[in-house]
């Protein structure tokens, strides 16, 4: 897709009028008075935690933002595999794919040996090692992403909107309310010109802070951000232009003798690219907006270090300065580390308001939204009464974790920039190495949660040596057996609450009476132990709390559906139609063999559960009864 | 994607609400007095041809149709391969990809031969063989294949919605007018409760006719269908259906001993299906509507078929029965053949109107689109004035050949399965083998036009041999200059009524100065005898009305991108900017290589030019400058 020849505009590209691609949106009328979950702020990570709940049509949530409309112009822009998987997820993965650039080689600049005013290109790497993700890491304007939300949130069972123009004031909990109460009482001030001044007041089970970097949330509950000053000043902009910089469609590090760094990220519609510029070392204390720096500084700057490269701005979209230093807040709930064991969250902060740091390293809005989509099921399942409360803890302790490994990655990626620049350049091969080394992480798959009552421990992990137990489940290409499609088998995962148990079968039949996964579907039909009997309400379909799917050795040609065990040929919904996608082959004929990618042991073959967010809980042997049980006893609860 | 669990539900399947996926639509008020063209029906062919118009802002476009709304249920559903290449082009694959069910492979049952009264699976064949084309062969309920449209055409420039409750009364033509006047003269009844009876006229240079085989627009031009009558009744039908037929979701032809043929098309969202049922022979002239079928002789008829599977329906989505010959109209518009010479059209007619015959190849919808965007893309330069009203008459002269091999094709399998059901199923090998040779016709892939002033004789076929001129661009992936994108070449082919030129480099670094590439380029940019400066209007974009691409032989990382010729680094748009999308490079790393795959010669390199609705004009050298000037030459008409 090719837009923005003529000048940017902002919206869906795919309408031609740019004037009708800037809809009215949000929701008419007053917040509700009670709602289960307030969400406060609009950014990605809002916007992911809302589109999960929205899924939900027995949960009440509301989204308000402070500003007066949807997000029109971008700010971050960088959408790692991890994220487009997620996307995958929420159901408009294949829009981004369609609209955004794709980064698939990043290229390296420093001085010219011989003409150190120059800049020559030192280095080419592809940009994200082969089969990490079976996406790829594209470009996509915020504002467009948040987009691929709302429509999927109005669209949804909750069919939200946010409500826009709304400041948070204050808010308060009772103390004395118990854990099934409204127990925050939210006071929101209206700031459109209509209604200023007007107050509301909405109670919430839970209140979720998304509320960035300056977040009212996060001070409420008393938390700060600690961390570094910003002592570096740089420019962003994004902008139309004409070069003779070969590179201007590659993700490009330039860094120059004596000018500092400049990184070039292509951007969607093939002519727009974001241009970040190194600017200056600010005092100590010093804010950048004190230096009355101008878009015609930033682009003085940004042709300097191209030289001898042209660089001729036609039109500039959108430009900021900033600086940002690395900064984190120790806990991302109301609960204080010492009464843990005593008290329930109510109040949660993700994303901005939790983790500030620099942009280059296209990190920010993607970790923002892993907060909210591993904050979202865990606020549905509890709301729906399937899981413990407590559950809610995890959430702090998991994301915190990330968050504190990609400060550390962040100031030590900036410190690598600063020295090279300091070098003159002449690190550029430790620049380049550094960026290669670390690809799994900027690609968001380096995520690992460490053990606890929701990841198992590495007993089993020799069943399954390519899914790592506390990872993200790293899909793989199957052929499914009842329509010989070839699909991904983590695709079967999307944003909906469900736990999954992938069962990896033997090489054995697995139709004949005696095989592991016909003992495995017994168990979990027939025994009082099953998790999924326990746990699934009476009248629900089988699969609604606990999602079984099974893969096979065999060539789909040789294998007889009618005579597979019947968990795997459920009948759901009010016709008992029997659901034929609960399992899949070996894709043999490509080489794509799922046992032999993931180093699945093919004699005992193996489960893998799979948490609602797509993160590995256990890898157990496939008759491991007990062990299944007994992890989902840990956190759910009795179903009704 | 899952849908239809609890039910069948007309529309967007992605909106939760079914309330909410029937969205009213349609254009309000009075249709306009005066256009350039009249489109008569919305279905595929319609909305195919009204869509390709809205591509063009200065063309005045008007659809109506008989129907108070837009299709809720379907009729047709197969969309075969060449459909989806054209539904990239027009920018909707994405979404059909995802909703579809994807025809993967086709099974073939027949009566045990040692119990004759029970079926037996007798073969399973892959359907699409590998490599024919980059997209599957997919089911999507035709309202749906309409929506994508409705969509597309709301979102263009034209910005166009059809008008509903429209009933066409008649249609004079002014003998004496001139080629641009707006010589026909309709009128329309309005059928709405609202307007009854109000009859609107409008004037325009053109009329298609899009109105089914019971065409008005056909008969006014005094046309009829030509054919066998009908003498077979089938029945078919949409429904939601347990069974233990364990190929319930492949396509599955099954011929039983005495009860006749049954045909399993699976559908879209996991449940539900399609199953044709042959009923009975009818008497000469009969009519089935008068054998009362009910849907529960249907079933009973398809339950005998199956045995000794079961079936038990739940819901019945849509169902009809149906007798249908092979008919066709000998000339698609309203000059007689005599009259060639001597006068223009002014008048089409396209798809159902044309051509008639049984459903069960899958092709009628197929067949129909392409005849609209066939007709579309002529329609459009011949209004824009960039070539001669002569060549409307091409769109009889290729699309009634095809619609020819389509009927006989149509009869022949329809007598394949005729005397396999007479020989009780005996034949089964027979249909199979039938099935297998047939696979690129009914991918829609085999059409073939013959050479004419649009399609070049074969005297440089050699040069490329997978490229044969008459049929349409077979894409392959290749690896774009400029940001190493792995993409497909055939998508540079948007539905937007450009040429384009694929220039194949010989294995020489194009970017030297006495490279054929340059060469090329020079001449295109320099030379009085160019095409594209012939053609091209002053100060449109260069690439405008001819699109050069250039393919080249290297790994993109051993090609200089700013020594290119200028012309594949094209100025666009008001600012200049430049546009990288026009070099391409062998993905040499997958092993798909475009120059083995497509037999291209390597040490002379060739040009390919291809049609706005994608299929190969020539194939020509390098350097056969005049073959090229004069291709054009036949049919534009010098820019102004």
């Amino acid at each position: 897709m090719q837009f923005h020849l003529n000048g940017f505009q902002p919206g869906d590209p795919e309408i031609s009028d740019p004037a009708e691609r800037i809809q009215v949106s949000g929701a008419p009328g007053t917040v509700p008075e009670q709602v289960d979950v307030l969400i406060v702020g609009c950014g990605p990570a809002g916007l992911t935690l809302a589109t999960q709940l929205a899924q939900f049509s027995d949960i009440k949530t509301c989204i308000v933002e402070q500003k007066p409309e949807r997000l029109l112009v971008g700010q971050a822009d960088g959408i790692a595999c991890r994220t487009m998987e997620m996307f995958h997820a929420y159901g408009f993965s294949e829009r981004v794919l369609k609209e955004a650039y794709w980064v698939n080689e990043t290229t390296f600049w420093r001085p010219d040996d011989l003409a150190p005013g120059k800049i020559v290109r030192s280095g080419r790497v592809q940009d994200v090692e082969d089969g990490l993700s079976e996406f790829p890491h594209v470009i996509l304007n915020q504002a467009r992403i948040h987009d691929g939300f709302l429509d999927v949130m109005r669209k949804s069972p909750a069919r939200l909107e946010p409500y826009y123009s709304r400041r948070l004031l204050d808010l308060e909990v009772d103390p004395a309310a118990g854990p099934a109460d409204h127990a925050v009482t939210v006071r929101l001030e209206r700031i459109d010109a209509a209604n200023e001044g007007k107050v509301e007041t909405i109670k919430a089970r839970y209140v979720v802070g998304c509320d960035g970097a300056r977040s009212t949330v996060r001070k409420s509950i008393g938390r700060e951000l600690h961390g570094d000053s910003a002592n570096h000043a740089w420019g962003v902009m994004d902008v139309l232009a004409v070069t003779d910089f070969p590179d201007i469609r590659f993700k490009a590090l330039i860094q120059s003798a004596k000018d500092g760094s400049l990184l070039i990220i292509p951007r969607e519609g093939g002519y727009m690219v974001r241009i970040y510029v190194e600017l200056a070392k600010l005092d100590v204390g010093e804010r950048v907006a004190n230096r009355n720096i101008t878009a015609d500084d930033v682009i003085a700057k940004a042709r300097r270090i191209l030289k001898p490269h042209t660089l001729e701005v036609k039109e500039i979209a959108w430009w900021s300065v900033y600086e940002i230093g690395q900064r984190l807040t120790d806990k991302f709930d109301d609960v204080p580390e010492a009464e843990i064991a005593t008290r329930l969250p109510r109040i949660f902060i993700a994303g901005d308001a939790c983790h500030t740091h620099s942009p280059k390293a296209g990190q920010g809005m993607n970790v923002s939204m892993q907060d909210a989509f591993n904050l979202g099921w865990k606020l549905a399942v509890v709301i729906g009464k399937r899981c413990a409360p407590s559950l809610l803890h995890s959430y702090s302790a998991e994301r915190q974790a990330v968050a504190k490994e990609l400060i550390d990655f962040d100031r030590e990626w900036a410190g690598i920039l600063a020295s090279a620049a300091k070098a003159g350049g002449a690190d550029a091969a430790r620049t380049q190495d550094y960026f290669v080394r670390h690809g799994r992480y900027t690609a968001g798959t380096a995520t690992h949660y460490r053990p606890s009552v929701l990841t198992g421990a590495a007993s089993h992990q020799h069943l399954a040596q390519g899914f790592v137990i506390g990872t993200r489940f790293h899909s793989a290409p199957v052929i499914r057996l009842a329509d010989a499609k070839p699909v991904h088998l983590g695709h079967a995962a999307q944003a909906d609450g469900r736990f999954r148990i992938y069962a990896f079968s033997r090489a054995e039949d697995p139709a004949a009476a005696g095989s592991a996964i016909r003992a495995l579907c017994d168990f979990l039909t027939e025994a009082r132990e099953s998790p999924v009997k326990r746990y699934t309400p009476a009248g629900a379909d089988i699969d609604s709390v606990i999602d079984l799917r099974a893969v096979f050795q065999q060539d789909h040609r040789e294998l007889a559906l009618a005579a597979m065990p019947p968990l795997l040929l459920p009948r759901k919904g009010r016709y008992d139609l029997i659901d034929y996608e609960k399992m899949f082959c070996s894709d043999l004929k490509s080489g794509h063999d799922v046992f032999a990618m993931r180093g699945i042991d093919r004699e005992a073959g193996c489960m893998v559960v799979v948490r609602p967010d797509q993160y590995i809980a256990q890898v157990l042997p496939l008759d491991g009864f007990a062990g299944l049980a007994s992890y989902f006893d840990g956190f759910m609860l009795q179903a009704r």
